[in-house]
């Protein structure tokens, strides 16, 4: 598939690719995979990116080996994300001695649930297209991010993004695009409830709910009705039916892993401590709704108006405007 | 039904009727009705009553009106409480101003996922048998106690129970047998993480989650195999297969149930912190499983070679040898 796509592309590196991709947040999951060399998904998905929360990235040629830098400290040869990174890498290189350097800086903390392997494969991806001035289409940048992480292939692009599940074998129809829609009072309030590296991975815990999980058998279905109507609560601007959505699309994933055998709970009691929050203040009349990704941590949903109600609330939330707040700030001058 | 099965019986009530009959824990649940009158479920279910913990009921004849004294407490003649039972009181009325004076004590706390309801059903339909002297065979009773509430009808045994599902429509083969299999080592230890009144009954949570969660479909296939694993796990004596199963049981039901919408998350964040730890204690090479109803608190299933360190790791462990210890302090004069 790379080969397809890089067929005829120049092969020389300039000195430098330099890249920004942010990392996102899913509001109809991707959970399960079909193919798992080729990162293809069971089903379709959509996100939203989180502006300019994600990772920056540099690539360069290096002269012996892989040299992986990342948030500033070098990465061990050894390390598990070094082997990662330079499995991926052995796809892009020209000759089998043309080695990368590779400095990375993420404005989210790593492997918390906050998917920074999202945004870190696309980030290198659009880095190397840079680096050998490929020129590809956000199309074919979408499906080499995809083949690091596939919820990277989502990164590519800002705002609301749908991740086509497609139907090809070698994944050419798999790949994602942007929604176009902007919703400028959308707001996302991030909750870290533990920022260490979580005990099972993504890849471990879909495995092992697809293989294990008697109520997978129910969520290819339960996407598809989300998706259609998380997608008309966008083109609405409803953002009840939007975050229900979301947040009953993220129970339903938890739960298809808590029923994995052996169980996967991503939550810690804090979690449930701030789920229990939500539903309160909701039981309020406040518009707040979460989502949850394979993590402790809870993202959080709602709309500009009721930034200070959640400020006030919700101590340590970090609060991102996935459209930028210019017209919150314009309303303000008015 | 109630008159098919009291047809041609005593009608005059003698002075009291009591009796007592034990809570049950559910191993695998029983979570979905196929009709909401007559408590008729959509699976079978198995489970294990808890010994002496359970209701202790007095009935005798009233003069003006039903009087309900639960737990020492005259029972206000308007609440829920009161209206439900005399609704069923209602079925067994020889003439309609013939009144009841119930009194009623629990060894456990009311309405904190303890199954109160169910011990407390399944005495009060064994004390009027003795009351009206009915003589009835303990089907009979499983279906009336049925009628009050459909856990009910395994409480009318001790030990494993197992409630069959049927299939008629008036539900006379939709009954508890007991499993006559002994299990001495088998304990149970019940952490109570809230004794308050949960919020959403469990009547409106399975009828939420048999109409909302798309994870529902897959929950009778669920309870068919593990319903086999549990009969085959107690005939075997493999701790193992029971405990696992009972456990992913018990998940896989609330997993239907945050998935349905609005969602419905019985557990606190102390329920959670619960089940890491229990985690935590099997990943160390213990054999502990956990189970949990409909409510916060945790049930741990271990054997009593473990119970020191269920008693030292677990403060506040309520533990339940539901065949009696006869066996364990017959050991130690060994």
């Amino acid at each position: 598939m790379v080969k397809k796509i890089l067929e005829g592309r120049n092969l020389i590196p300039a000195q430098m690719g330099e890249a920004f991709a942010p990392t996102n947040i899913a509001l109809c999951k991707y959970w399960g995979k079909r193919d798992e060399e080729l990162n293809l998904p069971v089903t379709s998905s959509l996100s939203i990116s989180l502006g300019s929360l994600g990772t920056h990235t540099q690539v360069s040629v290096a002269s012996k080996r892989d040299v992986i830098v990342l948030n500033g400290d070098k990465v061990k040869e050894h390390s598990p994300f070094a082997r990662r990174l330079r499995t991926f890498l052995d796809l892009f290189r020209p000759e089998p001695k043309l080695f990368f350097e590779v400095r990375t800086q993420n404005s989210i903390p790593t492997a918390a649930g906050l998917a920074s392997s999202a945004s870190g494969f696309a980030a290198l991806v659009l880095a190397l297209n840079e680096l050998f001035a490929w020129k590809l289409s956000s199309k074919d940048l979408s499906i080499l991010a995809r083949l690091g992480s596939g919820s990277a292939c989502r990164s590519v692009f800002s705002g609301f993004v749908e991740w086509k599940e497609g139907g090809l074998a070698d994944g050419m129809d798999s790949y994602a695009i942007p929604l176009h829609e902007v919703w400028r009072d959308l707001r996302i309030g991030i909750l870290t409830v533990s920022s260490e590296e979580k005990q099972i991975s993504s890849r471990t815990a879909m495995q092992r709910t697809v293989k294990t999980s008697p109520l997978y058998a129910s969520w290819p279905e339960k996407v598809a009705s989300d998706l259609d109507r998380i997608k008309d609560g966008i083109r609405k601007k409803d953002f009840d039916s939007l975050g229900s959505t979301a947040e009953s699309n993220a129970l339903a994933m938890h739960a298809t892993m808590m029923a994995a055998w052996p169980p996967v709970l991503y939550w810690l009691p804090e979690s449930v401590g701030v789920l229990q929050k939500v539903w309160r203040f909701r039981d309020e009349g406040m518009l707040i709704y979460f989502t949850m990704d394979a993590g402790p941590n809870v993202k959080i949903l709602y709309l500009s108006q009721d930034s200070e109600l959640v400020k006030r609330n919700f101590s340590g939330v970090k609060i991102v405007a996935p459209f930028g707040e210019e017209q919150e700030k314009e309303q303000e001058y008015e």
